[in-house]
């Protein structure tokens, strides 16, 4: 299934995704996180489905608002470009990593300790088995234990929605989690795994040079090629034993 | 590899994508011809680097300037949400559609006639082999020859370099080609594919609904799950032997 969601800003429309429906609350709010558009769970006032006018009955579900609380001040300039990229910081790789820096100072999240958590081998081994759909996004704990899984036909999406949740819960930073997605693992979804403040990021794919760097940059370990009862080590090795 | 790629338009800064680098021109080109910026290549006058004042050597290669010939009129509120929703016409799959159906016919991009080409089922059977790497979008002749392939880290700029070539070369809309795509076929996808008036769009992995939907309204046959000397049709079976 594939339908637009739009995201409203109180009145203002500010993004329109292609996203598999369900779960688009958390959509919503993992959005305004992993974007750096919101900081925390508590500048979001309410979350509600648009009341549009003329709403056709497909349509209904297709809009969310999200209200945020009186005296937030956001920076929508952010969604023009993606906020990696600005004109005084230049556009490179480098430039990208130190933006998502900023962000993730921003948004209060620390760096986890180099060797926290510490995993087996075999709770890797075992993650692929967990998430046989494609283009989905899981927590695990670091027993290995499945703690939330989101899909979406759209990678970065079912990312947000997981952290989306998770920020709703009120669990962020995850400081002692493990992200494994179904998927090859790119800059966007290494910095959106920085701004949750995820200690280890699991591919069933190959990482990007720039998800490498940028994972090496955070101190995150970044695992790729996950299948078959083997794994690449790109980053932050000392949280496997 | 992956760097973000900065896309100028005169002198404003319109978009930045993580992209592979490589057929960055191409990559420019293709972008604003299927989020329907421009509507033919000789509103192009021309495709060149970025001068940037205090560039530093990673950035250099990391941003494009495209300059329009003067008078051609462009509409950037397009770029704000994608073309395909407006506030006018509501946030909802069909609408989704019919906003495909105005930028396809703004594109003077005609429906490919209901059974041209005819491929032999032997023919999709040996694209999986044509294209082992991830992410990759290539274009063959209808007897199964390989005219062009292109890959990025992203899916749908794999399909952008590939239409942006095709469109420099002045060999748009893409009458009698096979577009083949190492991925699950959205409705992004096929949206790119009915700006270049492909006949015939075939994925290694499954369509979304609304890929399908799409499909079927612009007569585009739809191949999914080609793979294992397998495939389904979901659209436009008239064109399959």
């Amino acid at each position: 299934m594939e339908e637009p969601l739009e995201i409203r800003l109180g009145g203002q429309s500010i993004s329109v995704t292609m996203r598999t429906p369900g779960n688009d609350f958390e959509l919503a709010a993992g959005f305004l996180f992993t974007e750096g558009i919101i900081q925390n769970v508590a500048q979001i006032r309410e979350i509600r489905w648009s009341h549009l006018d003329n709403a056709n009955p497909r349509q209904t579900g297709n809009s969310v608002t999200v209200e945020l609380n009186p005296g937030v001040e956001i920076d929508l300039q952010r969604l023009q470009r993606h906020f990696y990229t600005t004109s005084s910081c230049g556009v490179c790789g480098k430039a990208s990593i130190e933006a998502v820096l900023q962000a993730a100072q921003a948004n209060s999240c620390p760096m986890p300790a180099r060797n926290s958590p510490v995993l087996e081998p075999g709770v890797i081994h075992q993650l692929p088995e967990a998430l046989r759909r494609a283009h989905a996004a899981a927590l695990f704990s670091p027993d290995g234990t499945l703690q939330l899984l989101r899909e979406d036909v759209g990678r970065h999406n079912a990312v947000d929605k997981l952290i989306g949740a998770e920020l709703l819960e009120g669990h962020l930073p995850l400081g002692d989690g493990l992200m494994f997605v179904s998927s090859r693992a790119s800059f966007e979804l290494v910095q959106k795994a920085v701004m949750a403040g995820v200690p280890i990021l699991a591919a069933v794919g190959a990482p990007s040079s720039l998800a490498i760097e940028t994972a090496q940059r955070f101190q995150m370990t970044l695992l790729g090629f996950v299948r078959d009862c083997r794994f690449n080590i790109y980053s932050g090795a000392s949280r496997i034993q």
